[in-house]
């Protein structure tokens, strides 16, 4: 690689996926595709930090007994999440007695983990990965805005961060293979606004997605989808206008897990979903599903992140963001 | 690898280091093989979280030159910190066109990212991987303890969070290689006070070099220098015992970056140094320095990271802690 497309020699295979969510994303479009919901999003815990903990715990223990193995065939644990110190993951998956290495990639964090799973597989590193990412409404909203109490009317531009979470084991297993991957570089260019993340995160993704196509070997219409997440609605519309202006159409196979998590008429969830769960609940739950079925055969997921925290927003800087990508492919195509 | 030791096939080499730190690491024993000093620990910006990060982007820049490489030689960025959502790294990084991986192992992200790099690098996933972490005293205190204008009394087991960063590049040329790793796997002991990290961390510690040990073809005694990065005096006095109760005596060749960092007798500093800055420029400076002088062939090197937040301490919950491992050995030996 050289800040290019890493084709991996020896692909991993999708062994297995789980995915957690609250009552808001059960009530959305792919509410049937997850694979457990908590009403209350409490998870049976008493703070909403430790609800995306629980989230993370479940999300693993379901991929690993759906796959029908057990903690001990797991070389490596890949996991982040949006809360301070990464904690959601730190404390969720404590309990597991697996080697554990701590992402931050904000909203990009589960593309990041298939990457980089996918590379200590490919490398030989590791049997078995398990990429694991969570975001929760709740502590997310309270740690980044402003505590949900405050009942602060949002812009049209702001993203509503996802209550959920999902876990992929890589092995050599399964019909769907992670075929390449392309890891980001950050960029900022000058957004300000923390009520537009997507706007912050449409050029770094443009040029992720630039990246894969450099070569020329293929074409964005060479995929069944370019499944981006999480721009939304403000942020996809940029992203579009930025690759055509550099001559790649991506807008007849482009969509975003942030606009397919939530109904735009019956939830008023502005610009769309957000947060690191948002892509990894909607790629685990809902695509991984329709690759299974047949019904997509070649996927490119780009991860989006904005790199902030609470505190360069309070010193007036701008908001940088990273965009990781992988290509998804079944093995019947 | 199987939560166990990684031997690598193709053990990259480290072809340089840079390291910057503040006044009181200058002050230190160490202080004459710090890369760079900033004397009122600004290192020219006006807040010390950005003063964090000119720290990050100078370390990395230092290593590069010293390299003899130029940006577009490197293929993937390692990197992390203490700060909220790491942006310590992403926006001291920001400015080089380099692909970016965020880590979070808090004080264990210096280990973390050689092993990382190390596994990457031995896999044919990147030809050339550096490795930047940092921490600072300012921006950490007034993230995790209190304002630093408070003057609060320290409790005898405190650390002192190091002003430093640390910059490696790993590839084809240098004398000292990365031959070995092991991925840590996280542990709760109970732990709940903020100011004693050292207890919280050592027996991660323990079990990681156990880990290490477990095959029984090597001992301590096989190695000049058993470093933990950041457990203290306190953690490390824990730590000896913890193994010598299964029957491991590292007391003749063990030592913490966080002793040496700082002068006991003369620097206030409690139980000495701690933060992802320490190991990071301890290593980068000083071990290396030696190793490279041939005065130490064979090194282990484990890094120590607490992985709570501000908001988890309030919340009652106790520390959980991981350690990563990597065994530096001088070409030489």
């Amino acid at each position: 690689m050289n800040k290019g497309k890493i084709v991996f020699n020896n692909p991993p295979k999708i062994i297995s996926t789980y995915s957690c969510v609250g009552s808001e994303e059960q009530k959305g479009p792919l509410g049937k595709f997850f694979s457990y919901c908590s009403e209350d999003n409490k998870f049976g815990k008493d703070s909403w930090e430790k609800a995306e903990s629980e989230m993370q715990r479940l999300a693993l223990y379901g991929a690993i007994k759906k796959a029908g193995l057990c903690e001990t065939d797991i070389d490596i644990l890949l996991a982040g999440d949006l809360l301070n110190q990464c904690v959601g993951s730190s404390f969720g998956l404590l309990e597991y007695d697996i080697p554990y290495v701590g992402l931050y990639g904000a909203c990009s964090t589960c593309a990041l983990g298939l990457a980089l799973g996918a590379s200590l597989y490919s490398g030989g590193i590791a049997k078995r990965v398990a990429a694991i990412t969570s975001s929760h409404y709740c502590s997310s909203e309270r740690q980044f805005r402003f505590p949900l109490e405050y009942g602060g009317q949002r812009t049209p531009t702001s993203q509503w961060t996802v209550t959920g979470a999902g876990a992929f084991i890589l092995g050599d297993e399964g019909r769907i293979s992670v075929k390449e991957a392309v890891f980001g570089i950050s960029k900022d260019m000058g957004i300000k606004d923390i009520n537009n993340l997507g706007a912050a995160m449409a050029p770094s993704c443009a040029e992720t997605i630039k990246t894969y196509f450099s070569e020329g070997e293929k074409s964005p219409s060479d995929f069944d989808l370019i499944i981006t997440g999480d721009l939304g609605y403000e942020g996809s519309d940029i992203l579009k206008d930025l690759l055509l202006a550099d001559g790649i159409d991506i807008r007849k196979n482009h969509t975003d897990c942030g606009i397919l998590v939530y109904d735009r008429k019956k939830q008023d969830k502005h610009a769309g979903g957000s947060g690191c769960g948002c892509s990894a609940s909607v790629m685990s739950a809902y695509v991984i599903k329709k690759m299974e079925e047949g019904e997509l055969g070649d996927v490119l997921f780009i991860g989006t992140g904005a790199l902030m925290n609470s505190l360069t927003m309070c010193q007036g800087q701008s908001i940088p963001a990273i965009s990781h990508l992988v290509r998804l492919s079944s093995s019947e195509v």
